[in-house]
């Protein structure tokens, strides 16, 4: 029987109905649906390991994923015999053979995030799915000033699940190259670039913009919370399913 | 006790997991989940009639439909407290007091559906939700040409459900004022505008039309469907989850 080849895919997510990324024994999540599928596919285990780890309601139009499995399709095969094992909120968008040494997580070195508002009217319900409906038009200019604060290196220590220590060498140091936010009308997005992020690391940069968008917190309220990380309290987490993971660069 | 008041409202619905507008006994539909809605709210029964009886699959983003109601509560109240009571594939998008004599279904005088392709890459869970996707690339200028055959004011009883002899004076005669199909990349909408359809008559045109752009009929053939709607073949119907009722025009 030939080696196990490494391929890499790209895969879409619909987060409601799922509790998260990470495999769970009682709980349907996208890794255990994923690999449930290839083991019924290839007739043994396979292991999927992804960029990032998304938390229960979070989406990803751009999730990037790794396993070995038996060379027996070709990879651009795989799209439709995936997807016709996978339920509809899961979805495999391209398959490829991966580059010698790939590893979907360490290999990564940016992702991009984007959440969604919108304010003002109620939303149809394929749009509602995916965004928070603030209840007040955000004040835009104060909720770009506070966002602006978080771009660049620093301690998100303020930033992460409370209890987290951070992960490797960095402990909760991450570099956010990019925040920006774009408004289309009653809606808006927020769109975070970075060479890594702790759990939660988002939503609660979306939580503490929101904030002062709503005019309870001052936009130096960010500065503060990535200057002083320790004394700092923690800042507030958006819902999950405005959330989508949207694109991993390698 | 005040005399009730005529309620106009804009609703949007995901179709999936209803069977259809009209009210049935053992299933779940748009019109009974409303209604049922409204009861709670005023504590008696309330009828909701809709511009358009959509179909089993079929979404709606601009439906509009009237009840009558106690004025107990201000029209713009009504959106919040609707759609708290409402799952989340039904949403209660804008409520105003109607306009003496308006009835939902009978004052509307056109509507516009929109119909979803896509072809050549999976779509993400989201939007698969909504669009019909081909396994390859149709011809879309044959398509396009095909679907200019039924602008205008035909019999279009070929395009009606079999057995369906049309309702009121016009029997099975209806005027399309603009059909269009737009591309954008792999995906195009067919839009279609008229005066009134018969039941299934979209999802048979976009049907008659996929079969064109596919190459397993002429452009001339709607043509034929249109001209001769007792002698010709019915034309096949493309699945209800592409199509999405999205505006009613008083």
């Amino acid at each position: 029987m030939a080696a196990a080849v490494r391929f890499l895919a790209r895969v879409a997510y619909l987060g409601r109905d799922f509790a998260g990324w990470q495999r769970q024994r009682a709980a349907r999540t996208v890794q255990g649906t994923l690999e449930d599928a290839l083991a019924r596919l290839f007739g043994c285990g396979v292991a999927v390991v992804a960029a990032g780890r998304t938390d229960a309601g979070v989406h990803a139009d751009g999730q990037v994923v790794h396993f070995d499995a038996p060379p027996r399709i070709p990879a651009h095969g795989l799209v439709p015999v995936l997807n016709t094992a996978l339920p509809d909120d899961l979805r495999v968008l391209a398959v490829a053979v991966a580059p010698a040494g790939f590893h979907a997580r360490r290999s990564a070195h940016a992702k991009r995030y984007r959440y969604r508002l919108a304010w003002g009217e109620p939303l149809a319900p394929w749009d509602a799915l995916r965004t928070w409906e603030l209840s007040c038009r955000p004040d835009l200019p104060a909720l770009r000033a506070g966002l602006a604060a978080v771009e660049g290196e620093h301690d998100f220590a303020a930033f992460a699940r409370s209890g987290h220590s951070g992960t490797g060498a960095r402990g909760t140091v991450r570099r956010v190259t990019r925040v920006g936010l774009v408004q289309r009308g009653r809606r808006a997005s927020i769109v975070v670039e970075g060479d890594g992020f702790l759990r939660g690391m988002v939503r609660r940069v979306v939580g503490a913009a929101v904030e002062v968008g709503r005019g309870a917190a001052r936009p130096q309220w960010l500065k503060a919370l990535v200057d002083d990380a320790l004394t700092a309290p923690p800042a507030p987490t958006a819902p999950p399913h405005g959330l989508t993971l949207e694109r991993v660069w390698y």
